[in-house]
């Protein structure tokens, strides 16, 4: 018997047909013997349809009362759940953020979860009621409704897995787990059986969008196995733990791919020590999110400096950096929002120093210039134009022979 | 500088533009210098559609997550007014049941207020932020979510009012007051100044839809001044106060009335005690709700009984009757599901007998036939054919010259 966390997102719950199937899939695990705690997102559509409500009542929602308004869509959810269950004749009992204690800091609308009394999920579990737990949403210190933001729910679900010491904390969504590369993109990808925290940290942050990269980061830090699976087909899924010794390590795992990026480069500005904090420093005070940044120094002590940000920054970011480059005495600030990353990752990589090369001599031999270069101990990034981003993604998945097993 | 607690009802948040007005009435209201703590029903539809999603998973979805599911509504009409409020640059924060102390017992679905923590509204008002409380919902002794039932934000309302000590509870909905009668029936029915609460309980209880019987009782028990007044328009409304001695009486404030009643007779039952329970018992655990009673003595030792319910339970009444008149050995089960009962109400007639002979009298004279009549200290009801319920309450409303002030 073991005890298992179960998430569903919001198209796994996004009507009452689902919301049965869910309760179902639930039973079945109890009935196998399985104690489950469920976490649960809001109906599909219902969070974008709040937020417009509130954007509709203020140009500039207060925060506070934005989570307020949103956590009730994880409200309505988890009552609508623990009926179904109770319907299908199996205990349930719905659990808000405050009555199971998941206590956050007081940065609205994107807390982070500093702790979670498992006190009444541990009695619930005990009396054999299976818990349903409102994820997305938090309690501060004054006891004020918090949400954690993009993913939140899965970062609920692994919280509460790292709280309660479960053997698994199970991801249902609406793939049956995570692939090789995007398979609408590459006709072979190949799902995968296992992969690190680190390689999913690493594809969830690159745009892979099946996992939260705060979510995996949290299940990592807390050793929580997490498996990403399909909400309605059987199948094992995606089983992501701690790198193993005896783990055999394919030297690549998957391409991971990001559109919508945009780069700007500020070029012929003084290569003296600060100037990378002059000219990020009003985008990241915007807040606008830097991803790639990078430096070359020239011979004439000038030098250019490009990063790339989310396109929708792109515009903003341009504008923001108009009386940076006055002062820095820059001679152009220039940019491009057609772009695309696409990323290899894999832990094997750390110890093979071809990969990089047979990156590079893949996209050269299908003729797709390189713009931007980043690397990690378990990934290489490039920005190409957009437009070659999937030529790109599937050359590299055949490069590196990933819809073989192992390949 | 007065302590006032504002309600608007679901129409009254019913959008987002009319959330805007609210929030701008609200801050009128603090401008001219007075302390408001806001209540509010959910945005009208919302709890409907709620209600249906809980239906649509289960046939009889558990009514402690029924709660859960419906209390969502609440708390977002709650965020969106603070949001408003804030927009206008007028401090203000939402109140969850919890957050406020709204303790219930814990009979979900219809559950009492039990006493209300009024230490962080105080506060709140102290600081000179405007609290939004959640209407119609609470939490139980264990921490979870319950339900008022309907009229239950009227309720919250006044049970906050009565916490705080406020000066006035003002009901705002999309009337412009309480009525002599209801204007879609009698064309110059005159809104009331001024009116008891005795009066209001009767005129809530007998169908006129501006108040919940409920919380009329409970403003009346704490002397909480009530105010039911329009939303949008200006005006003073209606004041609803303990009775004064100095307050000129007029002899009948008001007629109301109700459609959708029906009417059962059993005939030829034992004139014996315990008969009434014998018939009502198999009602009254179902349970249905029964209006009027009223039981005439016969000759032969055998007597009718006769009661009224709503028309939506008049087979399942007649039903549950079958069994009750075989034991009692009744001559007959008969009913009428065409009735509707029309009373005239005032604290005035309590010392004037004539009032009885003139709602008679006035009946006669439009031949329209008295079915069944009820009286209390301040009211006569009469139930009447429903095709002529109109032609009664506007004869009895000339009959009484409600239509001049202090008629």
């Amino acid at each position: 018997m073991a005890l298992v966390v179960q998430k569903y997102g919001g198209t796994s719950v996004g009507s009452v047909e689902k919301i049965r199937a869910v309760a179902k899939r639930v039973a079945d695990a109890r009935d196998a013997g399985h104690k489950v705690i469920v976490v649960l997102s809001a109906m599909a559509g219902e969070t974008d349809r709040l937020q417009d409500l509130g954007s509709a009542v203020s140009a500039r929602p207060a925060a506070e009362e934005m989570d307020v308004l949103l956590a009730s869509g994880e409200q309505a959810s988890i009552a609508l759940l623990a009926i179904a269950l109770k319907d299908l004749g199996h205990p349930s009992r719905s659990y808000l953020a405050h009555q199971v204690g998941i206590r956050t800091d007081a940065d609205h609308q994107r807390a982070r979860i500093e702790r979670i009394d498992t006190s009444a999920l541990r009695e619930s579990l005990a009396a054999g009621v299976t818990p349903v737990v409102a994820g997305f949403q938090g309690i501060d210190g004054s006891g004020r409704l918090t949400t954690l933001g993009r993913g939140g729910s899965d970062t609920t679900a692994v919280a509460v897995a790292a709280a309660v010491e479960a053997d698994e904390c199970q991801i249902c969504t609406d793939v049956d787990g995570v692939c090789t590369a995007d398979p609408r993109i590459v006709a072979d990808a190949r799902r995968l059986d296992h992969i690190t925290f680190e390689e999913m940290f690493e594809l969830a942050s690159l745009g892979s969008r099946v996992l939260h990269p705060r979510s995996v980061e949290f299940a990592g830090k807390y050793a929580v196995p997490l498996r990403v699976l399909s909400s309605f087909a059987t199948g094992g899924g995606t089983l992501i733990t701690v790198e193993s010794e005896s783990m055999e390590q394919p030297i690549v795992s998957g391409i991971a791919h990001a559109r919508d990026e945009a780069k700007i480069t500020m070029s012929g500005v003084p290569d003296v020590p600060g100037v990378a904090s002059k000219i990020l420093g009003p985008v990241g005070r915007a807040p606008i999110e830097v991803d790639m940044i990078v430096q070359n120094t020239g011979a004439d002590g000038l030098t250019d400096f490009t990063f790339t940000v989310k396109r929708g920054d792109y515009a903003r970011t341009l504008e923001l950096l108009q009386p940076v480059g006055g002062e820095l005495g820059a001679r152009s600030i220039s940019g491009d929002d057609q772009i695309a990353k696409v990323s290899v990752v894999g832990v094997g990589m750390r110890s093979h120093a071809g990969v990089a090369m047979r990156v590079f001599d893949t996209l050269a031999a299908e003729n797709i210039n390189i713009q931007m270069i980043s690397t990690s101990e378990i990934k290489i990034s490039v920005v190409v134009a957009e437009r070659y981003m999937e030529l790109a993604v599937r050359a590299l998945h055949g490069a590196f022979e990933l819809s073989e097993p192992n390949g």
